[in-house]
């Protein structure tokens, strides 16, 4: 086959972007740092978008929409966040034809706004714990922009909440953390992730605590594909979220946040992607199988139809493709791209025999099947594929990760991969030695 | 019971915001004219998109993500949009902690966008149709808002579609107005809708045919529910949407859009609303049945439990209120105020009868129904109240509708309600003569 994409040895960034191109998957908007998510990419964050729902509607969170535009003054309240955010904020400063008395600042998160709210909605006891979840879109301004990583404009989720007490937050905080972000990429996305706390220096500004979920990628680097962190009290306090108790004392809240955005399907392209393209774990994919008419005539396109019926009755997301008129060889290297995990080539040689040809997008394997036997073997091997997906990223990852016992074995091992070293020959000395070359301490 | 909201007839636009308040569905926004969607309201705003998102899907329309920001120069292209939008633009001046060069306009809507792309992925006719759609904000700056029904920032569909002949593109858009748009308002929100075509005085700028959904609401008059346009070759002529034929010649595509909003909410509780709150349609209502302990003890809550069980195996969205900690009457209010279909209340002396009481929100009866025949009852009755909210709803239109044979006829009857009027009584000076009397021809 030719090649398609720039080969992953050769340069990882390169084919990265390539992949997202020629899979259609994203182009990058008018505006520098901007994406235009294609309907082949944004169906793919449409599942991971239903699942992860799902799951934090599992914990008890509603979900609600705050407002796109915030009046500057909102983002001084919490100091040591706008210093975080000034140099990526969007500022609207003109508006219905005139200049605006207060510039409005475009959403770079909904904390502060949430965190008003909170303040008006919650009164007593009996209004915690307070469990809201957004989806939405944000805007930090990016000097240095990459599609999914890093850009201008992102999706997300951010997840807030306020609880009468510390150890409920906590829980709450470290559920979400296992339960949902834990869980959705193991299962769904069928990446191993790494659960920790991170340490101090690398703490979300305000928080007590926050843990993470770090993948690695396909070139050996880490990255962060969600954070849930506890807030103690700071947060109460900056926007005066009170209650009154019980026993009828007034009582600053504790709270949590935490989110997951788009960033995740950039790194299930890094974890899952080869030479060929994209591969998706059939969990998520949304198509899951391609029929395809490799040619019209003798009873194909019927053929073609009724494995497509019978694959819909086992439960299987199917697609058929009997656009005769493109050469065979482009939609299948297209499909290949696009990750689709089983394609099936329904062609009169084979249909002669009585069978079709399965070809597996994640094995790479491709055999004849009898028609009548096509709907269970592909049922099989979809259950089998998401668990290989799965073996396969966690054997690169212990491949590329050592045990190490100080810190200047461990930024040695961190040219290739993953090192594990004690805290205790770390410390916050040596975590900064480890970020002067570029070396981050990702969790504990 | 007490009054909880200024009754309808008092004052039809001051009910409208008690009840939006009280029922906790949205707040104010910390900008003018913004909203904050409470869990509550949120909730049926999910319930509604989930449903029409399927409707769509249906037409073979996939869904895509476009930026927020789009360049001043992109809006000028299209010399009758601008002029439309420019008064209620948002523009975004300062970002990454500079002026920018040149100006980002938030979107109002992503046509221009789209449009680009639109040239940019379509090549052969064999891309054709390209048949997309996007969820997302939009914003407008508003003078007068109006929760749900004018506000600065808005969520909404918005559907962009390039075919290669005009019979196609026609046909398309009148898919979606009868088969997206009128199914979805009739089956789903209860709402009797007139369909029909807009007058050229008051059709979409670039449009050729604009076709509106019309509901009239409580208080006679109509709000326009959704609209879908066939814009000709004018859009497609604006950003150099071309393909190639199959002979071989480049033509313009004929291109259609189509949008509903947020501002649905504001007419299902103008439509169904009543003195005690919103009344839901069962099948949107995100909680169709609320179980209510009304006082704990005696096996009530292990009795609200099991009816809980039964009714979620018989396919209800079902919540069980057990904070007996909270007066009843304040619990059954607010249930009353969030248009909760069907409420069970389960207290000990019906219990100690075999009963539990089925309130039923929509025709406002309650009868104790023996435990075992509560499940069948309840499937019955969302059932019949889906269409009684629509009868209602229709009764009062035809009630409110006249049939009239002049303009000065139908200006009296728009007093009160709708005016049945022949076009050729009307023409485009009696329109004139009708909208300086803040009168609208709605369709035709
Ligand atoms: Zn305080
Ligand atoms: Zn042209």
């Amino acid at each position: 086959m030719a090649r398609v994409l720039t080969p992953r040895a050769e340069d990882f960034p390169r084919w990265y972007q390539d992949l997202i191109a020629k899979a259609q998957l994203a182009d990058n908007g008018p505006v520098r740092g901007t994406m235009v998510i294609r309907p082949v990419g944004y169906a793919i964050w449409e599942r991971m978008q239903g699942d992860m729902d799902a799951r934090i509607k599992e914990q008890g969170v509603q979900n609600a929409y705050f407002p796109l535009f915030i009046p500057e003054n909102y983002l001084r309240r919490e100091a040591d966040h706008v210093e975080g955010f000034s140099p990526e904020l969007a500022v609207v400063t003109h508006a219905g034809g005139k200049e605006l008395a207060e510039p409005l600042v475009v959403r770079p998160t909904s904390e502060t706004v949430i965190g008003e709210f909170m303040a008006k909605w919650v009164d007593s006891y009996r209004d915690l714990p307070l469990l809201l979840n957004q989806w939405a879109n944000v805007v930090r301004w990016e000097l240095r922009p990459r599609t999914f990583l890093r850009t201008t404009e992102f999706l997300w989720q951010e997840g807030h909440t306020a609880h009468a007490t510390e150890a409920d937050a906590r829980e709450h905080a470290r559920d979400i953390h296992k339960n949902v972000y834990e869980a959705f990429m193991t299962e769904m996305l069928a990446i191993p992730v790494i659960p920790g706390r991170k340490t101090k220096g690398e703490r979300f500004a305000g928080a007590t605590n926050t843990m993470t979920v770090e993948a690695m990628m396909g070139d050996g680097k880490a990255l962060q594909m969600g954070t849930s962190h506890e807030l103690g009290q700071n947060f109460a306090k900056a926007f005066d979220i009170t209650y009154s108790s019980a026993e009828r004392t007034v009582e600053h809240a504790w709270t949590t946040s935490w989110g997951t955005s788009t960033r995740m399907l950039g790194g299930l392209i890094m974890v899952h992607g080869d030479d060929n393209g994209l591969r998706l774990p059939p969990r998520l994919a949304p198509v899951q199988v391609q029929i395809m008419v490799v040619k019209a005539g003798e009873g194909v396109t019927e053929a073609a139809e009724q494995l497509r019926k019978d694959l819909k009755a086992a439960g299987v997301r199917v697609k058929l493709d009997d656009r005769a008129d493109i050469p065979f060889g482009r939609r299948a290297v297209d499909a290949e791209l696009q990750g689709i995990p089983i394609r099936i080539e329904v062609g009169p040689r084979d249909l002669a025999n009585g069978n079709a040809v399965v070809a597996r997008r994640i094995d790479g394997t491709k055999s004849p099947i009898a028609l009548a036997e096509v709907a269970n073997a592909v049922v099989a091997a979809l259950k089998a594929d998401q668990q290989r997906l799965y073996d396969d990223a966690l054997a690169f990852r212990e491949e590329r990760t050592v045990e190490v016992k100080t810190l200047a074995e461990a930024i040695e091992a961190s040219q290739t991969g993953f090192a594990r070293v004690p805290w205790s020959a770390v410390g916050e000395a040596g975590e900064k030695e480890a970020n002067g070359k570029a070396i981050t301490v990702r969790c504990l």
